[in-house]
Formats: structure tokens, C-alpha cells, sequence
């Protein structure tokens, strides 16, 4: 616990998978003097209340930023402009305003021109989740040792920037600065692109011929079911992604689909030193991955396994 | 243990991450009187004499054939013709031979026409792995709760199928029978297609303009690291699997890219709508996975977090 917490309130607007595991995280380790939050649903809001975890749960997204020094928007990326509007009027004079979007060049230029000029606006990504979502799918621990993402406009006050990254690596993240449209080409790469792929190939496995859903599911040890994990994401944060990062995303589907007609070709013509070379230099990217320590050393992710010669639970 | 081994001696040629995980769980059962193996190289053979697992290394897979009464090739799809016909003239009369490959229709047609009639070839497919290969990668648990998938041809004598199914139950797993026709159709998509996407995608992150490589590996935690381990999977191994099921994975990737077409249209688009509905009807899949433990519950794969305030190690 820190002596003096590093925000006297700090408001999280929205209380999912993100806005739940900074509450958690900042709570027990004393960020804030007080956390306060809300969330657009009745019920929602009921359960942040029984959770316990925040010290105010109000109605309204104007009330929670009230007085508040750091307000972080904890949801949808298309929200986020209306909301913007709804507490620019009550927003403190000095409070730095961020969010926590998968997409920051739309973010920014949603939520910018509702902006008084006496506050600071810092977007941020943090590039953390798991597939779940709701009040009470967050933890603590999630943005241990990954990467947070600030992208400050320009003219932005640098002891603003560094107070919110200060905030993030005390949550246990890395962070970095970039302008928006890098961070949107980056995370078209590492996040959207993905998550586009997974979500299309399991929806192919569903409609199948001559497969059943069955079949599909029983086997899926066999690779397919690491791809069901990140398309069990939230479809509504995934819908907003794609609607207001999609020229970043076009063009890196356009890069996927010229190297997959490469290897459809060397499948195609039986090209056999083709396909070995290919899966030969995609390993040394996983090994970089571990080694940085943004995966799992363990095989299989560190999936666990039951003892032999029991019998399965 | 068992009082009774259920084979006297059991051959395993190849000892990577499948055959050293029979070894090392026939062994801690007792399933064999004896395990013999060998492998294709010298340095392998050394390996596995040193961790002592199994209770003979031998130079050839004659002599690892020659008396066993359950031959099990531990080897690429593409080498298993030509150990069939090498091990042919040695086999022990009623002996059963098997197979792990990933692939039956092709594995059958190699093999079938070398075998004496007075053996029993029973194709097997345990749908299990990680991502790693070589003779240190085993482990007695891995098949615990996958299944294993027969393939006996059209008149194979059912005493030996089950014996060896009784073989695979032991060792952990679920057995189905099949045709390698409809194997192969029910793996392409529930594994070959999606190795092939991951392999693809890996190396269109690695070959970005604009994006480091080092961006790649940090900010991989969005998504893109999931990928990355199955395209770790071994290259030899993985090229045999798409030279021998080409059919199949090409009737797969015509769906995959048709349904890859219809959710590019609904982002050039902007058609919030079909991308909700899409992303909605994905998530049931991953529940059913869960649901037969074919997955970890655990959010994340389960994969472990360190504890918050601590200095990452």
C-alpha cells in the first residue's frame, strides 16, 4: 500500500473485463484515494455494488466524473465519443481523461473535440484480456508484465503522460508512446487481424458438410480450439474494432491473403521444400515471443493435465 | 501396474513428442513387458538411451519390428511406406502395426500393400500434441482425455482393434472409429486448416513494412501469440500433413476463404450488424469445447499470472 495514493478519485466509466481489473488492481495496491464507477446497465451496476471492490457506484457517467482526477473510459470504442460529450461539463479542471480502446485514432478523433482544453486527454491501450467479459470477469493481475500503449496528442503535458504511465506500470504493465495510426497499424497486426482470422475459421468449422459440430468440438485438440479462445471475445468491443479500424485492417488482410494463396500454391503443386522452409522460419517468431516473456514457456500454453491412471473428472 | 502387461513387446519407431509419450506412459502403467524403440538418428538413439525410459535402443527398425506384437511408427506421414516395407519381412506373425500419423487415407495406401496378411494394421490417430518435438518433449499424460481416432481397414479383425484401443483407453485417451476418408475430412478442419492459417499469418507479421519485428513480439499478447504456437509445430511433420491431405485442406481453405470473404465485405461496409451477429454465434463453440474438457475452463488457457506489486522475475 502506498502512503499517499497517486489520484485522489479516480472514475472508471464502464466496469467490464478492463474497467473491473484496474478497480482490482488499483484498489489493493492504494492508487486511489477513492474509486468510483458506473456502468450503462441497471444490472450491471447492481452486481459492482454486491462485488464491493469500488467505493461509489452512481447512475450516470456525468456524476462519476465529477471531481474525479483521472477519468479512464472502460468501454466500447464506439462509445466513446458520446460519452466524452456527457462529461465534458462536469469534468475537474487539471483531470487527465483516457480510455482503454483497442483503436485510437477513431478514439481520439471521437473523443478530442468535446474536450475543455483545461484537461488532459492521454489515450491508452492496454494490450492485456482474457476471453471474457462482465463485472466480474476482471483480476488484479491481468496487465502484469504486458504492454500498455499511450498515445498522447501532440502538445499533450508531458507530466500528465507520465502520471497516467506512472498509474500503469504501478499496475504492473510496461508502457509506450506512439502516435495513434502506428498504434493502429501495429494492432491490426497483433490483435485485429487475429482476431478476424479466428473468428472466421470458427464460424467455417460450424457450417460444414459432411462434419458434424460434434466431431468438431471432439477433435479440436488438434489446433483448432486455441482459435475458439479469442473468438469468445466480447462481439461487441471486436464489432467496434472493425467498423472504426478498417482501413488498417484491410490492409493487413490483404498482406494475409497474398501469403496464404503463396502457400496454398506449394500445397497446390506439392512443393514440399516450399512448405518446410515456410514452418521452418515461423518457429524462431514463437521463441521471441517466450523469451520476452509475453507468452507461456510451458508447452501447450501451460495447459494442465490429469495424472494417469486416473480417471477424468 | 497391471499384473498382466497387455503386450509382451511393443516397438515404437520414432521417439518425438508422440512416441516418447507412449514410452513414457506404457512404462509408468506397465502395458509392455518390454519397449523397444529406435529413430531415424544416431544422436536421437543416444538421447533416449540416456533418459532411460524404454528398455532397449536399437539401430534399426527391423530389429525393433522383429518379435514385437505391437509395432507403433512414431514418424512422419510421408516415411511410413517405406518403414512398412522394411519392417515387413520381420514382423511376428499375428503382431498388430499402428501408426500416429495426422493423415490416414495417404498412410493406409503406403503402408497397406507391404504388410503380410498375417498381421493386423490398425491406422491410429491420437488428437493430441503441444508444440514442441524431439525426444524430451513427451510425457506420460498428454493423451489423457484427447481421443484417438482408429481407422481399421474393411475387414481388419476386431480382437486386435480393440486390443489396441484398450491400449490408447489406458494410456488416457477416448477412442472413435472411423474411415480415413472421413478422418481426413474431420482433421482438416479441426486441425490441418488451422495450422495452415497460423503458420500464414505468423509470417505475414514477419514480413510487415512499417512495423518492427520487435512490435510484433511486444504487443503479441492482443492476440497474435496464440497463433504463434502451433506455427512452432515440427516442419517435417507439418509438411508431410499437407502433401498428403491436399484434397481435403483445399475443400477447407475454399470454405475458410469464403467465409473470410463475406466478413471483409461487412467491414468495407460498415456493417456493424453482420459483425455482431457473426461474433455472437463464435462464442457458443468455445462454451461446447469447454464443456467436454476439450478445453481449459480457466479464462486464458489458464495461462499463470504473477502476483501484483512484485518485481516481474
Amino acid at each position: 500500500m502506498n502512503a499517499a495514493p497517486m489520484f485522489r478519485k479516480v472514475a472508471l466509466i464502464g466496469f467490464g473485463l478492463i474497467g473491473g481489473s484496474i478497480a482490482r488492481g488499483a484498489k489493493a495496491l492504494g492508487l486511489a484515494g477513492e474509486i468510483v464507477t458506473t456502468a450503462r446497465s441497471a444490472e450491471t451496476r447492481a452486481r459492482v455494488r454486491e462485488l464491493g471492490i469500488v467505493d461509489g457506484v452512481v447512475e450516470s457517467n456525468a456524476e462519476a466524473a465529477d471531481g474525479a482526477d483521472l477519468v479512464i473510459l472502460c468501454i466500447p470504442v464506439g462509445a466513446c465519443g458520446d460519452v466524452a460529450q456527457e462529461i465534458a461539463p462536469h469534468l475537474k479542471h487539471g483531470a487527465i481523461v483516457s480510455d482503454v480502446g483497442s483503436v485510437k485514432g477513431a478514439v481520439v478523433k471521437a473523443m478530442a473535440p468535446h474536450l475543455p482544453e483545461d484537461i488532459h486527454f492521454v489515450p491508452a491501450h492496454p494490450v492485456a484480456g482474457t476471453e471474457n467479459s462482465g463485472p466480474d470477469s476482471g483480476f488484479a493481475e491481468l496487465f502484469i508484465n504486458r504492454w500498455c500503449i499511450l498515445t498522447p496528442p501532440e502538445g499533450t503535458n508531458a507530466e500528465a503522460t507520465e502520471k497516467l504511465a506512472a498509474f500503469w506500470r504501478a499496475l504492473g504493465a510496461n508502457v509506450e508512446i506512439m502516435t495513434p495510426e502506428h498504434h493502429d497499424l501495429v494492432l491490426a497486426v497483433t490483435s485485429h487481424l487475429p482476431h478476424l482470422i479466428a473468428y472466421t475459421i470458427v464460424s467455417t468449422a460450424e457450417e460444414l458438410e459432411g462434419v458434424t459440430q460434434s466431431e468438431v468440438l471432439k477433435f479440436s485438440a488438434g489446433g483448432f480450439r486455441d482459435f475458439t479462445r479469442i473468438a469468445a471475445s466480447d462481439p461487441t468491443m471486436w464489432r467496434d474494432v472493425f467498423l472504426t479500424n478498417k482501413d488498417a485492417v484491410l490492409e493487413m488482410l490483404g498482406e494475409f491473403q497474398e501469403d496464404l494463396s503463396k502457400l496454398t500454391r506449394a500445397i497446390r503443386r506439392g512443393d514440399g521444400d516450399a512448405l518446410f522452409d515456410h514452418f521452418t522460419r515461423t518457429r524462431a517468431i514463437r521463441r521471441g515471443i517466450v523469451q520476452i516473456g509475453q507468452d507461456e514457456a510451458a508447452p501447450d500454453f501451460g495447459r494442465r493435465h490429469k495424472q494417469l491412471g486416473k480417471a477424468p473428472e
